[in-house]
């Protein structure tokens, strides 16, 4: 790119406070991968005996740094953590291969840790190769520059079209004593459930088994980064990890189900949605932050297919973006979605406001107040699909952006 | 829309010679449906003994015409068509039902023809009442004005943000006989294959039964309809009728399989491909006319299935529309897929030259000739997805557009 983005209009005012985690210490650099003078290295360092746990892409062309930390997952411990953006190292052969193994080489001599136990990770162009000794060269000077607070150069190093650093941070308790986990994300395009195409890094200090993380993890990745969706599109480089450090002073627990946990599953599901709801904020080409509520369906999953196919469909974000109340568009997406919704009972409220009821336009429906929920930029769409006889208990909720002209200006003009 | 859009710089130069079709009759009309002085209303009269088969669209939304076509399909016998553009009765509930119920009663005692014999569709915006007073009084005068070679008005009539109207001819013979197949057909947004959304009517004077028609239609329709896409959705109304007059004078035939129906075989796969790929020029904001051939797969639905990934991927066609050479957004679209693909074997070439081999970027490339094969409106993108052992004889060619700012212009502001 010659030159930034504007930030997206959907950012928040400033970067969060985010908190240190015990264990952690962090350094970023701009070692020139693609873009002169700009972060693009992030170095993480882990204490010993944190443990790891993860999702990742579940792309058939996925890239060397995801088949290298698929395999780094089956042991989950871990010391280190290398992401660089610029280059996804991605479709880049047996080369890419290579440029991943000395990576984790330099990063396990310069930290002296075991080379299994770094992580890396990497975002941009996909295809070429990855000038892997630019970032080894760098390894050693971030080395001396490790430090606890420096969320926002860590966030800023991982963009890539991203138009703002995204993090997040949140404090529970486990067993009485106090917990904290801090997180960044980064992705504005190729964004989409399966896994949502982003990197995000979430560092609790909690002291937790890595089998005992994954299984905390899963059902809140399904109800976060897995339920927003930019543009359909999955990326060959998804990647979410998350490290425990163990620093936070109670017990180590071994069972997912434990009543201790509770507050740190709500704080971790909180803490993924807040950083999912940041990368649809920095959507490309977003201006507009779109909620999509669907019950009434026959199951949790078919209620999530619904609002996916509303939330991908270019046909209602292209609306959206033009402020246009166009439900007929969300029927169409909900018939197209191929799930049971009964055409004679679909009711479509945007805005709080109800439109459709038994499957015709209401008599009394006014356009006037749905029109000036348009002109905001948090829409809520809300659609019951009338599955009969008391088996329409599922929901889900999605998150997506419109589809504007910012959209088909970046992404037609990415390379150059 | 207050003035009609430009005409698409993929339309054909004129419209098509178009042969008259033995026992087919046809009549357009401007009744003022949405839009002051437009054609808008097309009728069709068939010579009796007239036999139907189609496709209709698999939205769990489908409109208030679909639903009527997908019974009178059951027996096949057909007198008269009415089509309407500008509202597309769907979404209208018991109202709409109504209204198909008045526009075939007032058909039916205009044509004398048996009001289960009369076949409807419209196409348009949703969720608004159909004004069926405008179509039935309308249809007196209309049924004075049939004549057998009225092509362009018929077309014309049925488009909504068309730039241009549709139509194909084929001849071919049967048992020594010569058969004329013509056919219309519109649409240009809301197209996705299952079933590609449009209006479809194709007319062979053929002399076979709706269940021999309904075997020569469905394999033709998933090589052509349902092979293209412009935007990924699926319409509440999407419609492919084929009416066979039985005028051509060969003996009846009774057997699908029947060797003497090959030659109409391909000329009804021609035809219709021929109508599909005008619908993908016609595609809406299209700048380029994309073919995707898949090959190496393990079968022909998964090579589909991949092809279609490729040419629903909104980076890979807002790439093309910028006219960049992105193919590693190719790679990702096949990555998502989901379908078997050997991620070191993949083989790209765009406009014939090969870019990738062995899973990586050719040490051969060189950009220009592709960059110049890009700058044209006739793309052509291959992809062998390197399935082993024998088992990759799977392959498909789908069609689709551009995704541009001409799309985005268009969809955020159709209602208006």
């Amino acid at each position: 790119m010659a030159h930034a983005p504007a930030r997206s209009p959907l950012a928040p005012d400033r970067f969060p406070d985010v908190a240190p985690v015990a264990g952690v210490e962090l350094a970023a650099r701009a070692c020139g991968v693609k873009y002169p003078d700009r972060l693009d290295l992030l170095l993480a360092r882990f204490v010993e005996g944190t443990q790891a746990a993860g999702v990742l892409t579940r792309s058939k062309t996925a890239s060397a740094p995801v088949l290298w930390c698929r395999r780094q997952l089956q042991h989950g411990r871990a010391r280190a953590l290398v992401v660089n953006a610029g280059n996804a190292n991605a479709f880049t052969g047996k080369l890419g291969v290579g440029h991943v193994e000395a990576t984790v080489d330099a990063a396990s001599r310069t930290l002296g840790v075991p080379a299994d136990q770094v992580f890396v990770a990497s975002t941009g162009v996909i295809g070429e190769p990855l000038p892997a000794d630019r970032l080894t060269d760098a390894l050693p000077e971030m080395k001396s520059a490790l430090r606890a607070d420096l969320w926002e150069p860590a966030a800023s190093a991982i963009m890539t079209t991203d138009t703002f650093p995204k993090a997040a941070s949140r404090t529970c308790e486990i067993a009485g004593r106090s917990v904290t986990l801090s997180g960044i994300a980064k992705g504005s395009g190729m964004i989409a459930p399966d896994m949502a195409t982003m990197l995000a890094f979430v560092f609790p200090d909690a002291a937790l088994p890595a089998s005992v993380l994954d299984a905390l993890m899963r059902p809140a990745v399904d109800r976060t980064f897995n339920a927003i969706t930019v543009d359909g599109d999955t990326s060959t480089s998804d990647t979410l990890l998350l490290f425990a450090t163990g620093q936070a002073g109670h017990p180590v627990i071994t069972d997912p189900k434990a009543h201790a946990l509770g507050g740190f599953r709500r704080a971790l599901e909180d803490l993924c949605r807040d950083l999912a709801h940041q990368v649809v904020r920095d959507g490309e080409g977003a201006s507009k932050f779109v909620t999509i509520d669907v019950s009434g369906a026959v199951s949790r999953r078919a209620a999530k297919r619904i609002a996916l196919s509303i939330a991908n469909s270019p046909l209602v974000k292209t609306a959206i973006s033009g402020e246009d109340a166009n439900w007929g568009r969300i029927v169409m997406a909900v018939g197209k979605a191929g799930e049971e919704a009964d055409r004679d009972r679909l009711a479509i409220s945007i805005g709080g406001i109800a439109i459709t009821q038994d499957g015709q336009l209401r008599h009394d429906y006014d356009e006037g107040p749905v029109a000036r929920h348009m002109k905001g930029s948090e829409i809520d769409i809300a659609v019951d699909v009338g599955a009969r006889d008391g088996r329409g208990r599922g929901r889900a909720t999605v998150w997506t952006c419109d589809l504007s002209h910012g959209y088909v200006t970046i992404n037609a003009d990415y390379r150059s």
